[in-house]
């Protein structure tokens, strides 16, 4: 039997309102003490069963998933995470199973950033699992990272690698047949996404724009390029790829075109490369330059001679 | 044919976003300033289309409604508004029509409540229309009303009228059959809660505990009394009625018991009195007492002379 929403409400949420702004879930809304001196970003992301996670991945990882893209956000924006706000459409076949283990994956992330549940709502639905977190973060007055920034000159960075989360959810649906090991990579990084807060509030100061790789590079590159005001040469043969990656033929497709991936973009004028190396360094994170802004009303993306590649052939269309 | 997402935040969504804090939408997330001295209040609400509203309520009504019913928690906190994020899991049949009224409700409500859409996320579902709002809120330091704090002898208040919005409900089911004038005022309770925003601000300082009633007056009474660990004695004569529900055989069980009211119940010592009688005047609100509080560990509710009516006979058990 399905556990009501108050007896769900006591047992499984409120020991993740480990935060006094969460009022131990018992008031209409949480109470926020805002830093002194510091503004306040929020992000809100919703995630449906069947679109955004498949029906048999483990639920502790979509919670996580769900959590992480939306810490994903605030990581781009330069942000420190607080919390976060839940709202979870439960169809009423759904097990307190797994409800449980999804309220695990949320203890799990509670932990590991030091963040709490501060409220939300859980209400029924004849549809499909529906999630949505609005998340709570903080950064110094003035100091957000924002798309708009980009100048020409500057140089293109990202970090990690690029492509392995589509490459995993290709794996996930048998569209890709992979070694072991490759597989436990690339499905690990479909399935959980690690948001780049540290590097995200060590850029803040150097970096002129940053967004998250959510919707894949050409088109979040072109979100920054949009706001910007500006355009890109795209070295597709530096996109750094996973050593899973590497040698499957989709692999500079899907690092091109692939979502998912939740890796940093941004740009940085060139004398700033030092303390990026650095950065790269200090954090134990692969940090690539990989082209340049320009004041050309196109992205062009160039192979390893510099020629340009046709969008088309690039395969980012149709991915 | 459908509008692509950004297609819809562009048109639809953007004009919305009226505040810096939004950044034209083009971020990954919100940046607040919070006002200096304040805490912020976070409410969250999410309402399913079959579910939380119908079908067939007017697109904008539904918007307003969602918007609403979170006004109405930062009014139970005694919190002026700031914004909303929102998050709209949208079936692919949804009309543009369709979304353009829901859009026109909001930017209405954004009139009369001098708020804004900070931001938020819109998706793909196979299900129904789901959607979740965060509705940011402030109020002085310390001076957040809360549930807990009712203490033995404090008389026990409402504002408005109970039981309308559940009549109105049982009229657009067909459950009751009223006059065109009565149908009007209950149905229009239904769908268009009034937060009691100015009322909940002017109760900071002299209620001892407040909450919205949304789940009924019964039930949310109930969340109290837990919170603040009393009891009520519960005046079931001296419930304020509509003139439109006064003379229905249902209108005192669904005072009792009825849902979606969103009106306030608050809680304040005798001494108070003249003030609350003040502010109804200033606000052209009626606001009534029902009861007091008590430390028995029962509620009781009474009838007209005092003698207890049993909870299975006050009907609201089975409403």
């Amino acid at each position: 039997m399905a556990e009501g929403e108050f007896a769900f409400i006591a047992r499984r949420l409120r020991p993740l309102a480990t935060t006094r702004s969460a009022l131990d879930l018992a008031d209409d809304a949480a109470l926020l003490d805002p830093p002194p001196g510091r503004q306040l970003v929020l992000a809100k992301d919703a995630m449906v069963a069947g679109v955004h996670f498949l029906d048999d991945d483990p639920p502790g990882q979509i919670a996580q998933k769900l959590l992480r893209v939306n810490l994903s956000d605030l990581a781009a924006m330069g942000a420190a995470p607080l919390g976060y706000l839940l709202a979870l459409a439960r169809p009423k076949d759904l097990a307190d199973d797994w409800l449980a283990a999804f309220c695990a994956g949320l203890a799990a992330d509670n932990a590991e950033y030091q963040i709490a549940l501060f409220g939300g709502d859980t209400v029924a639905t004849p549809g499909p699992l529906t999630l949505s977190l609005t998340a709570i973060g903080e950064v110094p007055k003035g100091a957000a990272l924002l798309r708009g920034g980009a100048r020409p000159g500057d140089d293109l960075w990202v970090s990690g690698t690029l492509g392995d989360a589509a490459l995993g959810l290709k794996v996930l649906r048998h569209e890709l047949e992979v070694t072991a090991d490759a597989r436990a990579c690339l499905v690990e990084r479909y399935r959980l996404p690690r948001p780049r807060l540290a590097l995200g509030q060590q850029l803040r100061g150097i970096a002129s724009a940053a967004i998250d790789i959510s919707d894949g590079l050409v088109a979040d590159l072109g979100h920054v390029l949009e706001v910007s005001g500006v355009s890109a040469d795209l070295r597709a043969d530096a996109l750094p790829l996973s050593p899973a990656a590497r040698d499957l033929p989709a692999a500079r497709d899907s690092a091109l075109a692939g979502g998912d991936d939740y890796e940093l973009l941004f740009t940085a004028p060139p004398e700033r490369r030092g303390e990026i190396e650095a950065l790269s360094r200090r954090l134990e994170l692969r940090l690539t330059r990989i082209g340049a802004i320009r004041t050309e009303p196109h992205l062009h993306v160039l192979d390893q001679a510099g020629r340009e590649i046709p969008l088309s052939k690039a395969g980012w269309q149709h991915f």
